[in-house]
Order: C-alpha cells, then structure tokens, then sequence
C-alpha cells in the first residue's frame, strides 16, 4: 500500500481521489474505493476501457470525480492514439465518449466532462496539438474543481455555527470529487475557519458510502463523527439532535429537483418535517438546464448490492431485490443550494438562472 | 439441520419458533434466528440462563416471541427446582424474573409473559402444583399468541384489497411470535381468504430482519415478495409504488404512542406524507397502559450491530456509533392498530380504553 497527498492550501495531505500522471505516454491514477476503509490502494488506468470500468464497478464514484475521470479517459485515448490523422482521432474519441458516457446514466458530470473534452478538443489543428491539450485541459479541470470546492465550503461555512451538529448522507466528500469534498468541503471549512462541528453520517445502503468512505475520511481529517444505520434518520430529527444536513447532488434541474444517492429524498423529506435546514453543495458542473423532471433515468444496480455483503449471503437466495441507485428531492424541501459562485435561494428557478446569467 | 413444522389451521408446515418439549424435565426449543436464512436451526433451552442469552443475543426476537420465551425461562426454573419449598421456589423465581425481564428493556411482551407466570403460580399451594400448572400456563400462552394473531389476521384481512402492494418494515411474522406473526399474519390472512397481494420488505439496518427473517418467511410462504434498502422507502412512496404499510409492535401507550424497530417512525411519516395507510398489528398484550412515554428506555445495542457485517469490518475502527434499537411513532401517523379483538381507530385514547373495557 502506498499513499498519495496534495498540498492544497493550508493542507499538505489532503486525499487526491484522481490524478492525471504525466510518465509515459500518461497514466490516471485514482483511489480504489471499492477497498477503503480497509486498505487505501490506488489503480492505475492505462486507457479509457479501464477508466470506464474502475466508473462501473465503483471504484471511483461521486458526480464530480467521474466527471473529471471520464475526461481523463478520453485524453488517454487521445494519448494512446499513434497516428496523424485528425478525423480519424475525432471517430475513436467519439466511440471512447459512448462508451465511457454509457458507465452510469444518472449524473450529468459525467456527460458535462466529455462534452467540455469535445468542445475544446475540436478548436485544435492537428492531432499533436489536440494531445497536448487535452492533457492541459485534463489537469485544468482537477484543478478547478478543488478550486470549486474551496470556493463552495468557504460559501457554506457561513451557514454553519459553533457547534453544529451536521447530518449527511452517502459520500459528497474529497472521494466523490477531486479533492475537498462538496458537501464535506462545507464541513471541512467550517472546521478550517475555527467553528467546533460534530458529524452524523448515515451509513448509506447498500453500498455503505457512509461507513466506508464519509466515516474515513472525516476520521482521516479528523472531524468528528458517527455513524448511524439509515433506519435511525428519523429517531434523530424527533430528538433534535441534528442542526442542519448538508448533501451532495449528481444532478440539479433547472427547476431545483436534486438527483442525488437513495434516501436523500426521505432524508430531506424528514428534516422539513422537523424544521431542520437542508442544504445541498454541488458546483455548477452538476446542473443540467436542458433535461426535463421525466427524462432522466434513475439507475438500477445489481441485486447482490443488497443480497451480499462481503461476498456473504444476507438474504435468501429467491427474493427479488428492487435496488434503485438514485432518487429525487424535490425543490420545496430544500433550503439551499450552495455552489461556488454563492448560496442559492428559493425561488431556485430564479435562483439557478441568475447564477447561469440567463435572462 | 433439522426442521420444525406444526399444523394450524389450514397449515401443516407452519413455522413454528418456540416451543415447549415436555421429555425429560422439560425443555424450550427456538429457531435460532442468528443463523437464518442460511440454515434452519433449533437451540435447545434446559434453563432460564439459556434461554436470557437466547433472547439477549437476538436468537429469538419480536416482542410476542420473547414474551413466551421468558415465560418459558421461569417454567425451566420451576421444573428444575428440586425440593419442596414453596417459599423457596418463590424467591428463586424472582431471581430468574429479574435476569430474563433485564435481557430487554423496550418490549413490554417480556414483563408481561413474566409477571402473567408469577401471578397465576401465586395462586397455588404446593411446589408440585405449581410445576404442573406452570407448564399448562406456558402451553396456553403459546396457543392463546396463535389464536390471538390468527384473529388479527382475519380483522386485518379486511383492511386488504386484492392486488395490493404492502410494506413492512423488520420481522413482525411466525419468526416474532410463537407462529403466523402480528403484521405478517394480516399478509397471511389477506392470501388465504384468496387476495392476490405483493409485499416490499425493507431489509431493516442494522440487524436485517427484513432480508434474513422476513424475506425468509415470505418465500417461505410463497407470499410475493421484494427487497428493498431502507433507504428506498421514499423512494417509493413517491413513485405510488405502495398501497399500505403494515407493521408489528413492541409496545404501545395508552396514548397511542408506538415504540418499534427503528426506521418504523420515519416508514410511518413518509407514508403519512404520501397519503398511505399506515397500520400497526400487535396483540393486547403489547400494550402497556401504566408507563408514560418519557418513562420507557429506548435499547441501544453495541456499535459491532453496525460497523460488522458477517464477521467483516465495513466501517474504519475508530468510527463512533449510535445505534438505538427502537423508536416512537406518534399516534397522529397511525390509520389504525389491528388486535385480536378488532381494529382500535383513532382517537386511540378512546379506542384503547375501550377495547380494555376501562371505563
């Protein structure tokens, strides 16, 4: 096992979820988070068919990290690619884009990463110069997102007092991003700007984003936290032991609907029944002004997600399982929207559009 | 493995979860539940020790179930004391009452099988009466939870529609009473009168007695079932994917107040929220009259419930934990509580009283 910091500011080792490795033709590194919080191993990916498959099976995950991912996927192929022709390039970047767009269909990041590659990609001559920047725009992008979410937490710290006691669900964390963290970049800004917060993070089922990840990297930064089974949510708005919660997004409507993990829907659902304060922090890579309440789809992932644990059997082998990946909060449960250009207010179809300066 | 089966009504192969075996001195057999669903297994109970680990280790659970078996923990005691000393078979009686009623403090089921034991063997004079009529208490006991949830599942039956989709929420089936279980035995019911009915079983974090017993007991059943996370209850709710929740009890208020498995309050508000039916199916002898809501403790059970699974840590070592084993679901989120003597609606004050016949 081997470890991988950042400096990024006021941290020397910060965890780096992604990197882009310049040896060789270039190589993306990234954290195997199928293995945390038992070991912390990296995977190096070599061309776009594993960066496509370390998306599918989970090994990196959280919207703004395979946005960033698939992006890099693509410039592997770029990089791999040992010819001159320039339209024969586009062709093989276009069929790497499906097939990396095709890992998981709920959020946006995904599709946002491979477009922005496209776009730019398109703007160069030759096939040496779409190369050399694409891989300049790779590492732009890593860049901005921390940058992001810098921004955000500095954004969402204010919202947060001495303390907070915060609720969040699954993992909007440094794993789910490049680094930092969107919903726990808030936290940890909070932390960094001097205010005691304590943390309750739902262990989220079925794939345990919360125990295995959110519990490892808060006790990693050491912010304080404590897991609670998804079940317990309730029990703990009733006894108002929670101040705020504060979660991720995989993709924001223009009309504020929030696709995010299962549960955050009843997760919010129960903090308005109680007078808790929902925040969602998400940049503004997770918004899709285009797509329609119905026209998203919501994933559905294997059964033995919620049959198996640790490869052992925790339920009879003939029950069928309905295992939907995703759900979606509606805007009058959310309080607000915290992206890195501001905190965003209800009314969200006003809100959204003024950040996105559509008139 | 060796299996069980006892016939009631209609049923020749029912699962039968504890029982009095007269051999001997006499002993109590139990499903161990622990080892469910894998494999069907008994543990053999030869005295009131064994059967409070049995009930502290979760080898038998639901409020009915460990009811019976405390009462059966006492009848071991009485069989196994060997002189003639009324006063002193006494004293050793209550000794083992305090041992069995500690093993859990939310359900009211266990003080109410134990303090039924002591009040009827008060009412004998000699040692050897007392032994006898102890063993016919606890076989009646057996019968009449039977009998009683056979009732309230012909009462709850009525409140069923053909095609309807229903959830539950933990086990409230035969697996938490003697046989045929509270809430499941109104599923039962509803498929015997020839309804066409499908159930949603939320696996139940952080025990899973929704994917190890209740899943179990369904298929076991050929009742239609599906496993969903805890975390998609909202989820379905949203989507109209659910017609009524039906749950069991551990104790009820006279207020009305429901203390059950955790995650019940939270299924109970978002069906509220969504307009479902929300019922609760329990005996009278979940029913506890006396106690005021701020008087009952809720079980907090060990951290490992939660940070391992199979044996396998899920979750970093140095991760805190809160993990209350129940929680209270106000009476304003309850359509109606189903009993043996018909279905209490609201005002629950009135409907309770009533149905106690307490003027």
């Amino acid at each position: 096992m081997f470890f991988c910091y950042m400096s990024i500011e006021g941290n020397d080792n910060a965890l780096l979820t992604i990197t882009w490795d310049d040896a060789g033709l270039g190589s993306v590194r990234l954290i195997d988070q199928t293995k945390l919080p038992e070991t912390l191993e990296y995977i190096v990916c070599k061309n776009h068919y594993e960066v496509a498959n370390a998306i599918k099976n989970l090994s990196i995950r959280g919207a703004p990290a395979i946005g960033v991912a698939a992006a890099m996927g693509l410039a592997l192929y770029a990089v791999n690619y040992n010819s001159n022709n320039k339209e024969e390039l586009f062709s093989g970047l276009w069929t790497a884009y499906d097939i990396l767009l095709k890992t998981r269909p709920t959020a946006i990041n995904l599709k946002w990463g491979l477009d922005k590659i496209m776009a730019e990609s398109a703007k160069y001559d030759t096939v040496h110069e779409i190369k050399e920047n694409i891989i300049k725009m790779v590492k732009e992008m890593s860049d901005d997102d921390i940058k992001a979410n810098k921004n955000m937490g500095r954004f969402g710290s204010d919202l947060i007092n001495n303390g907070d006691v915060i609720m969040t669900h699954c993992n909007a964390g440094a794993l789910a991003t490049v680094s930092y963290g969107t919903a726990l970049g808030v936290l940890r800004s909070a932390k960094e700007s001097g205010k005691k917060i304590s943390v309750f993070a739902t262990e989220t089922r079925p794939v345990m984003q919360g125990s295995r990840l959110t519990a490892f990297e808060l006790i990693y930064d050491k912010i304080d936290v404590s897991l609670v089974p998804d079940t317990a949510v309730g029990y703990l708005m009733m006894n108002k032991m929670i101040d705020k919660v504060v979660v991720g997004a995989d993709r924001i409507l223009k009309s504020g609907h929030v696709f995010n993990k299962i549960g955050t829907y009843q997760v919010a659902l129960l903090a308005n029944s109680h007078n808790v304060p929902f925040y969602v922090a998400a940049p503004l890579s997770t918004f899709d002004l285009e797509s329609d309440l119905d026209s998203i789809v919501i994933e559905e992932r294997s059964a033995d997600e919620v049959v198996k644990i640790a490869g052992k059997r925790i339920a009879p082998k003939e029950v069928r399982v309905f295992n939907p990946a995703f759900d979606i909060t509606p805007p009058n449960l959310i309080t607000g929207i915290i992206t890195e250009k501001g905190i965003l207010n209800p009314p969200f179809e006003k809100s959204i559009f003024e950040v996105f300066e559509i008139k």
